[in-house]
């Protein structure tokens, strides 16, 4: 899928931009706080995430093709039928892994997760607004 | 910013696709199930938090400008300083609302959001990989 090579590529360039970044930088360690934010507590939960799948085998800061069948299966083993659908497997690690080197890197992990979210958000107000159009409001 | 410009438009064409993908689609409501996955957790924190801050005021499906900035305060406050560092405040606001329409999008917020992540992760590996050669191993 072209759209997540490129995305990604962008995504790349945009890490660059906000590392030389200090206002951000600077505070990065702030996400280890103790009282972390919601937001900063569902990025945590996204970097943990990766940690422990990448590093079982290989490169620990990849995922080999296993390890993200592992990932996929254990994660979002909702949406793709625990893995019942083998398909669906398949049809993710051949698009992330753009290059064909059997590795996901964090950033393509990170746009996966954030095109899903996306798709999720699009659903619940779809659904929430059929839901109150049965409601009767009528204009 | 042109980067994330671009990489929204992308993430866009990758949401359309994934709509018509009806293995991730038919279990969409997955992520709202009981026992919810940590990275599905992750997600789920993300959506909450964006329409905690869109729903205040104008369209609620968007973040005004006053919307975003409440929303960087109290969720990003530990990177940002507060906002006692206004030019970051503003520097993220203008990345982010690149047709200057003063809203921004649950997908604009979603890239932040991972480009944040990507840049955290990156920062951990590397004050990982120093403290690990100040633990004297020497090859």
């Amino acid at each position: 899928m072209l759209a997540i090579a490129s995305c990604l590529h962008q995504h790349s360039s945009l890490l660059k931009e906000q590392k030389s970044n200090n206002h951000l930088t600077a505070r990065m360690s702030a996400i280890n706080s103790e009282n972390p934010s919601t937001l900063e507590n569902a990025m945590q939960l996204m970097i943990q995430t990766f940690h422990k799948y990448s590093g079982n085998e290989g490169d620990k800061y990849t995922l080999s093709r296993q390890e993200l069948k592992e990932m996929l299966t254990q994660e979002l083993g909702n949406y793709l039928g625990n893995a019942q659908d083998k398909d669906a497997v398949d049809k993710v690690m051949g698009d992330l892994d753009s290059n064909n080197d059997g590795e996901v890197d964090f950033t393509e992990f990170v746009i996966l997760v954030g095109a899903l979210t996306v798709a999720c958000n699009d659903f619940f107000l779809e659904y929430h607004e059929k839901d109150e159009k049965k409601g009767g409001k009528k204009e």
